[in-house]
C-alpha cells in the first residue's frame, strides 16, 4: 500500500490521538488504550477504547481491531500515537497498522527516543527479535517544530510524506506542542484508566 | 450562603461538566460518574471521576467529594449537571451541593423535566421524601435558548442569578445548545466506563 496523499489538510481533518493508560511497570496484566477523536485542534468528536497486554505482542493488532470498529472510522484521517511503545515494551508495529487500517500512521514522542537504550530493554522480555525488527520498521526520527517559541516534537511516520505530517502536526496541535487529541487522549487515559494486573 | 454574583463572564471560564455512564436501569450496583473541566467553551482541561449508587442517595456527596478532592478545584468557577437525578434516581440536592463545594450549580436537559412523572418513579424507591424534597428544592425551571436556530434548553439553578446562569451556559455551548464541557462528558461517560452491577 502506498502513502497517502493529502492534496490539502483541512483545518477540521478528522484526527485519533492513541495512549495508554497507568500501569505498573513490568507487572502482569492488561492496561487500557483510549484513543480520542478529535476535529482538527478545536473539537472533541468521540472515544474509543481497547486494552493491551502489558509488555505484550498484541498493540498493533489491538489498535487495529479498535479504529475499525469505531463508529468513526470512516471519517478519521490520520492515527497519531503517543510513541511507538504501550503497556511498557508492547510495540506498535506503524507500517502494519497503516496497511490495516489504511490510514497514516505518526508517532510523536517530546523526547528523542533512544534505540540503544530500547534495544537493551527489549533483550530482557520474550521474542526480543520481533519487537525489534518492528521498532527499526518504524524508520527514521524527525525533530518538527510544531509552535513558535516551543520545544520541538519528534515524529516518525508510516504511509505518509513527511511533510504533510508535519502540516498535520502544526495545524493540530493547537493548545500545547502536540495534537490536540494526543494531548486530550493522555488526560483520559491517564485520568480515568485502570489497569488490570494480577 | 448567598448566590455568587460574576461582575462579568469570561470566555474561559473553567466550566465541571458532569454526567453518568451506562448502567442497567433498577440494577443493583454503582454507576461511574464523569466530570469533565473545559475552559469555556474551547478547551479541554481536565478529567475527573467517581461512582454512585444506582437509585442510590449519595450523588450529592460523592459529586461534592470529587470536586473538592480535584486538583481542578481551586481554577473551576461552575458547575453543569445533566440534570438533577444520576444513575437512575439518584438525586442531587443542588443547594447542598453550592454549599459544600462554594460553586453555583447549573442543570441542563434538553427535554423539560416532567415532575408528576419523576414523582410517580420516586414513590417506588426507598427514603421516597427524601428524594422528592431534593428534586423539589431544586426549584424553578427556566427555558433558554443557548443557540440561534437550535432547540432551547432546560435549566435549574442554585447558586446562581439566572441571568448570569443564562449567560454563561451561551457562552459555553460552542458547539451544540448545551456547554461543551457537558457534551463531553456525555460522550467520555457513555463510551469509557463500565457500571458494576450485581
Amino acid at each position: 500500500m502506498s502513502a497517502k496523499r493529502f492534496r490539502s489538510i483541512k483545518r477540521e481533518i478528522r484526527v485519533l490521538g492513541v495512549d495508554d493508560g497507568v500501569f505498573t511497570p513490568h507487572a502482569k496484566g492488561e492496561v487500557d488504550l483510549v484513543g480520542i477523536v478529535y476535529r482538527g485542534g478545536y473539537w472533541f468528536d468521540g472515544v474509543m477504547r481497547t486494552e493491551i497486554t502489558i509488555d505484550g505482542l498484541d498493540a498493533t493488532e489491538k489498535i487495529a481491531s479498535m479504529i475499525l470498529d469505531s463508529p468513526h472510522y470512516a471519517q478519521l484521517r490520520i492515527i497519531v500515537l503517543d510513541g511507538v511503545t504501550f503497556g511498557g515494551f508492547n510495540v506498535v508495529d506503524m507500517k502494519k497498522l497503516f496497511r490495516t487500517v489504511s490510514r497514516p500512521v505518526i508517532a510523536v514522542t517530546r523526547e528523542k527516543p533512544d534505540f540503544d537504550e530500547i534495544e537493551k530493554a527489549l533483550k530482557n522480555l520474550p521474542e526480543y527479535e520481533k519487537r525489534w525488527e518492528a521498532i527499526k520498521a518504524t524508520g527514521e526520527i524527525t525533530e518538527v517544530r510544531t509552535r513558535k517559541g516551543e520545544a520541538p516534537i519528534y515524529m516518525q511516520v508510516a504511509g505518509i510524506a513527511r511533510k504533510d505530517a508535519e502540516e498535520i502536526l502544526r495545524k493540530t496541535s493547537t493548545r500545547s506542542n502536540i495534537p490536540e487529541a494526543l494531548r486530550v487522549a493522555h488526560i483520559v487515559a491517564s485520568g480515568l484508566t485502570k489497569s488490570k494486573e494480577y
